[in-house]
């Protein structure tokens, strides 16, 4: 939900009472949707992460507000925030400004699962700006546009090829090689799968609930 | 992390005094990664979801366990489930057997994203089983696979040429077109896109927990 609209209609809507004036506030990386961690907010602490646009809890420990990153630096910058049906639980998306847990990891969940394509798109927009020596990446972005342009176009025929003719692991090893390229493509024009998976959705908007359904 | 590990070995070691013996229980959407909702756990709710795999809370309005679907047959399907650092909050990642929310959305949370690749290989996957009349991809999977093939080596050749040649909204618009029929062509060879994401993240081991830092 749009920052703007929460903060001016959501927040007396909030169950304040029922959990001691504390509500659990679950973060989210607003990218890769990994789970980083869960904390809990006062109304003050609400009122703070929508005014700073950084997501700050009521430390139970410390007994006052906590901005996460005050210390380590990695703040955790709202992207979208959103009450449940019951009013009693918040679920945030921020983009992190390095590990969230204290033990350096991504999440506090060491094993929570993100969305492997929007890492790897990241990690090719750094091989971009960076372009390591000797990466495979870094070759592909200095031989310029036409050539990664027609390696797609080579990969999508090898995985037609693969398809008719292949085992499944032949296949998917050349799709996988087809997406990546793909991915490269992209980035090589300044832009990013999730482009293109906004197309994907705008063309089928209304699958995802009944998707689920 | 696997059900049975974390059975045999985690109850004891979480937190349970330091909330009233109720920790919260974040609930993830396993292929999606939506947050579908969050519910609190005592020690038997916890205990009676990993025996039946079925989420389970103990419900604070009715005071007893609420196997979540008892009532709708929207249950949850466990598939994995985690506990953070601080040993005070459970992640669990599960299949929905319906919309989670009573309201009859996906999650509780309205708007909460997830990821729309996976909700449109669900989707084609749907489509293959129920063949509709006049639908797009129900007449490409009537065509049979060395036709999908062919689409998913000429929709390389057209995003190649796109790429060099043509603006964003071309570019995106023939990318989507890429990844649509090769979601389709993978299922037609009883594949999915998280099959080629698992080669993807095989290759690039490590660089998940690089990226986000």
């Amino acid at each position: 939900m749009d920052i703007g609209d929460f903060a001016s209609t959501r927040c007396d809507a909030l169950a304040w009472d029922k959990q001691g004036g504390l509500l659990p506030a679950v973060v989210q990386d607003a990218d890769t949707l990994r789970v980083l961690m869960l904390g809990y907010m006062d109304r003050a602490a609400l009122q703070a992460t929508l005014a700073t646009r950084r997501v700050t809890f009521f430390s139970r420990s410390r007994q006052r507000l906590w901005t996460k990153g005050e210390s380590s630096g990695h703040f955790l910058d709202l992207v979208a925030i959103e009450a449940d049906c019951d009013h009693d639980t918040l679920l945030l998306q921020a983009r992190p400004q390095g590990p969230t847990c204290h033990l350096g990891r991504a999440s506090c969940f060491e094993h929570a699962p993100g969305d492997f394509l929007a890492e790897l798109d990241a990690l090719v927009a750094r091989r971009e700006r960076e372009r390591p020596e000797g990466s495979y990446t870094t070759a592909l972005f200095a031989g310029g546009l036409r050539g990664i342009a027609q390696k797609v176009g080579e990969e999508g025929v090898e995985t037609a090829l693969a398809a008719v003719v292949q085992d499944d692991a032949a296949l998917c090893g050349e799709a996988a090689d087809l997406l990546f390229h793909l991915q490269v493509l992209l980035r090589a024009r300044g832009l990013s799968l999730q482009d293109v998976v906004t197309v994907l959705r705008e063309r089928h908007r209304g699958v995802a609930s009944r998707a689920d359904g």
